[in-house]
């Protein structure tokens, strides 16, 4: 197969990446996408460095069987811990992390260079965030939150209004009920979760730029299918494809889903796979 | 080895079975627990049947290896799925689940058969509770509330005050905030995170009487052990030893364990256990 023909692969704990996914399609529209949400072991963020390497390494796995032409891992937390040894395993193509499109994202917003991040416990754990912001802009003082609730009340559904609001004050007042010489100006939202919580997120960090890094990360795709390239060049009519896999509960896939895509996902577009465990 | 010398296994999707843990403890002093949590792939009250029922066959086949003598499966959410496939692959032992206990809990402790349930997903999505309470009380009404959120709080050690109560509320008010010829006087936790959540949970459905089944599968145990002729008959001096084993992040485990368990718990304390995942 022509390689600029071969679909993108998209890699995700759960369903959190679809936020990801919609923007990579939104920039990309001929590009087809074949996604893999390991909901069989969701969520990755509470669990260790070791699994959450082992689970990003099967997931790859899985998908270079589909050939596929580049990897997204849209998970924050899978990139924060993983993405060295995936791209170390994987080296024959292009293994494209959130982090650092994220951290771009924040630098480029940040007037001050006072930047806050909040996501799982585990991308927070691991500094990922702090080390690649430190990379980019040398000035930087970053402060970063770990917000396990905000994943739960996302896949609920449970996005706005007075219980969001007062666990995000719990979360963030002591980064941003600060005087404003030392207050973040930044606020990146480092999990996949969090961009459907943007609304309440505001209500509570006020007058603060909020970042995340689905479109950040569909520039780096470009730039790389570019460099390498692999970018589409078939007919420029009609939209790629999508393919969404799952390893459990399809029902649920389809229903949490739609929240992050944005758009109705019915359970028979999913298909069901094994990652043997 | 003498046969009631062995040690008792207990299996949960990660630490909320402590719970169940401390009040078999409680009860039994002088037996030995194996504890097995499956923290690499918890929560399982996400989970669809099948994973659930593959997950909850590997842990215990695992606990067999160490020699138990009975088992029981302290998490609500493998025992309202699982509980007949465990039986039947191991027919040689006891296994014994917490559902059938906390509906003979509820229906012991309700005077109008108008009983609610609160648990995961998974486990009111099985009507598991309703089964059992109708096989024990045929007049039983009961209303099953799946309360995804509550897991995370208590899992996050967030387990009173006003976020946990609007949470409660939000969830709760529809079954309790009617007039009282039809409320539930009675409310069974089915789920063993939520026992932690027992004060902020009473000020939201007032005068209800809260039971959880960690005391009432402590009394299944026993009779079980009774019948079998397999209660411990060493000597009774001292207490019978704990053993703490879990598929990932023991560090993870000692900090969020100890807020179940009710006591504190050392990350070296844990031995790490490999599924296979």
């Amino acid at each position: 197969l022509n390689s600029s023909l071969r679909p993108i692969g998209v890699f995700d704990s759960g369903v959190g990446g679809l936020t990801v996914l919609k923007a990579l399609r939104e920039r990309l529209p001929h590009e087809s996408f074949v996604y893999l949400g390991d909901t069989a072991r969701l969520p990755y963020g509470t669990k260790s460095r070791e699994s959450i390497e082992r689970y990003a390494l099967q997931a790859a796995a899985l998908l270079m069987r589909q050939d596929i032409k580049c990897l997204v891992v849209a998970c924050n937390t899978a990139s924060a811990v993983a993405l060295p040894i995936l791209q170390s395993k994987f080296s024959a193509l292009p293994v494209i992390g959130v982090v650092e499109p994220g951290a771009e994202a924040g630098c480029s917003a940040s007037r001050s260079g006072r930047i806050a991040v909040i996501g799982t416990e585990g991308t927070i754990r691991g500094k990922a965030y702090e080390s690649a912001i430190s990379r980019i802009r040398h000035d930087a003082v970053v402060t970063a939150i770990a917000c396990p609730l905000f994943v739960a009340l996302a896949e609920e559904g449970l996005i706005d209004g007075p219980i969001v609001e007062a666990i995000a004050h719990r979360y963030l007042d002591s980064a941003f009920s600060t005087p404003s010489a030392t207050r973040p100006d930044t606020l990146v939202l480092g999990c996949t979760h969090f961009p459907v919580l943007a609304h309440a997120l505001r209500q509570v960090v006020g007058d603060v730029v909020i970042v995340d890094s689905a479109h950040t990360t569909a520039v780096a795709l470009e730039l790389q299918l570019q460099r390498r390239e692999i970018l589409y060049q078939g007919a420029l009519a009609g939209r790629g494809t999508m393919r969404l896999l799952a390893t459990d509960g399809c029902e649920r896939f389809a229903r949490v889903g739609s929240i992050f895509l944005g758009s109705a996902i019915s359970s028979s577009d999913i298909e069901l796979v094994d990652l043997g465990v």
